[in-house]
């Protein structure tokens, strides 16, 4: 049979090309209102605004939130010099904007809770960054008004969704390539120079949840979630934990974590800190067969791993990423919006408030108390 | 003035010779009975054993007690070839020679109380290996029969002995090289192939005081009393320690230990254990303006430092020394006998006490019992 288009329609970019339309025209798109103009909003906001071959969602960003006018258009153009000028609003026009379908939470943690109450009552799903809040309560007073309204709420885990965490997460829990899985030691610190700051910075006053258990805990206590224990939320496996922390003027300067699941035996030290720098690998995860060792932007962002086998055979990788890497979690919730789920399999509720209830546990045992809040 | 003696007296060498031959012949000489024939007595005798320029003390040794003449005969032709063949006779023999000033018992550790007890009680001083005893009660006694009888006993934590050590508390407590201590990371683990070992094995049999904490955990406790506290034994700050072990068949397969010092708010982090390999450099300490990172024959064993400061400068420095380096101990133990001290200043009956008496809580916290001994 004779062709009856022209063979050049077989050039591969072509097809590549229209194959990439197709498929983002299939994307779901979800609208965006940020909330905050804070660093970790000019990340999401850039990173949302990448174009990438492997997005699985395509984001508009409909309003930014920010406490003056000024700040919302300074922060546009400067982060978002390249897409048409979203609108600039209060919080609560945001979270009264009918174009709207996802809030994205970029506020102090301190503020966290009353700023997700007010998105869900206002109908919209929602995004929180992490620390997701101050403690377990208000943890679940949250994801109890998501329930009942209906809508999407996820903690903005960020490092549950790198490309780097699903392959390692495949080689530990099917492919057993460390055979059994033993002990983590991670360190997440870094040399916040608080000496240099105003007592009233988020870095340094208790009131708004200061110290490292929130700001760096979280993740540590993430990592050992991701690596010593395949199951996720309610299916998670039981756990002790302790903690020794550093308590300067009601903020712990540095925690170490000790995490131990009785029944594998495995455990993690975890370290994190605001007074000392951090290293690289980060990590070094250790089993039968060998050990990995993990890399990243910074220990949040994982970027390259490396496995050394007992029998001295070592596989490396990386992974060359645009941007700062949180547009895989922002894909994520859009897909599970366009889907009509309310929570995330990755990052479901009982995940996050099984570490908000692990940090409880460890400041409790360590009498650290955020003033106003517990 | 014209000279009165040939020119060539003034050769450099000759002169080093000449002073070599006078320093050593000004050296204190101790004669030792080494009590048993395991691998490490081979590394101590051997090492005690060799030509040193740096030598501060002459040792000799006097007798060899061993189990069985065939064991005695097999290591001395194959640690000590070189040298007059020593005495083989019976560990009890070994106690009443007359000729031996100084026990060192290479002795598992189950049988350390026993036998430090009857060198004792023959009149010798003692230097015994690691871990010192089983727990607190046996070290008090052990001490007290010394102290009663005036003679010396002294745990052989050789790594205490170290110029790499002594070198780093004088950068760390007198030039303050890393400005403010703030934290330690520190790993000793190895793979020990339980699996392939019989139950009887002292690595496997919780009544030969098997497990990570007697074994590992003595050392990296004793880092962290190096490297957090310029004090030693009576001398030292106060800190809290706690610890999650995993526990199978009564042996501690996996330790990990979170100490902390309450009045400066140092912290180490410290793990050990039997089922996974450790790793190189095997130590972070952290301090306000840098780090130190270690590197060595084994983690006991220190060979190598980087400090790599805050400012990006990087100091480097390595020791080559030869054999394992558990002279310096022993020169250290020849030097205090000579001088007719019963306690050597680095490591005091105290540091010791306070080890095992972390080890002791440490063992209670986790219900970790050794049969026929607690």
């Amino acid at each position: 049979m004779p062709l009856d288009f022209p063979v050049e329609y077989f050039n591969p970019t072509s097809v590549i090309v229209f194959l990439s339309f197709f498929a983002m025209s299939q994307l779901p798109t979800l609208k965006w209102g940020i909330i905050s103009t804070g660093m970790i909003s000019s990340w999401f906001t850039t990173d949302i605004s990448i174009d990438r071959p492997d997005a699985r969602a395509n984001h508009v960003i409909a309003a930014i939130g920010s406490s003056s006018p000024e700040k919302g258009l300074a922060f546009v153009e400067k982060y978002l010099p390249h897409i048409n000028t979203p609108l600039i609003q209060t919080y609560d026009e945001v979270y009264s904007n009918d174009d709207v379908e996802c809030i994205y939470i970029g506020l102090p943690h301190s503020m966290h809770h009353e700023h997700v109450l007010k998105a869900l009552n206002a109908g919209k799903n929602v995004l929180c960054e992490k620390a997701f809040c101050m403690n377990a309560r208000e943890a679940r007073e949250m994801f109890a008004l998501a329930e009942k309204k209906g809508l999407f709420l996820m903690e903005a885990m960020w490092t549950r969704f790198f490309p780097v965490i699903h392959e390692i997460r495949d080689l530990l829990f099917e492919q057993k390539a460390l055979g059994e899985i033993r002990r983590l030691i991670m360190d997440m610190s870094f040399d916040a120079k608080l000496e240099a700051l105003s007592d009233d910075d988020r870095m340094k006053n208790p009131r708004l949840g200061a110290g490292s258990v929130l700001d760096l805990g979280v993740y540590v206590l993430t990592y050992s979630r991701l690596l010593l224990d395949s199951g996720v939320g309610n299916k998670a496996a039981k756990f002790t934990s302790t903690a020794a922390m550093k308590i300067r003027g009601g903020v712990d300067l540095l925690t170490s974590i000790l995490v131990q699941y009785e029944e594998t035996g495995r455990q993690a030290v975890l370290t994190c800190g605001l007074e000392v720098a951090g290293s690289q690998p980060y990590l070094r995860l250790s089993g039968t067969k060998g050990y990995i060792e993990l890399w990243g932007f910074n220990q949040a962002s994982p970027r390259r791993y490396r496995i050394t086998y007992t029998d001295g055979k070592v596989v490396e990788k990386k992974f060359d990423i645009p941007g700062y890497g949180l547009y895989y979690e922002a894909d994520a919730v859009a897909i599970d919006i366009k889907q009509g789920k309310t929570q995330n399999n990755l990052c479901p509720p009982a995940e996050s408030l099984l570490v908000m209830d692990t940090i409880d546990s460890l400041r409790k045992q360590n009498n650290l108390v955020y003033p106003d809040f517990d």
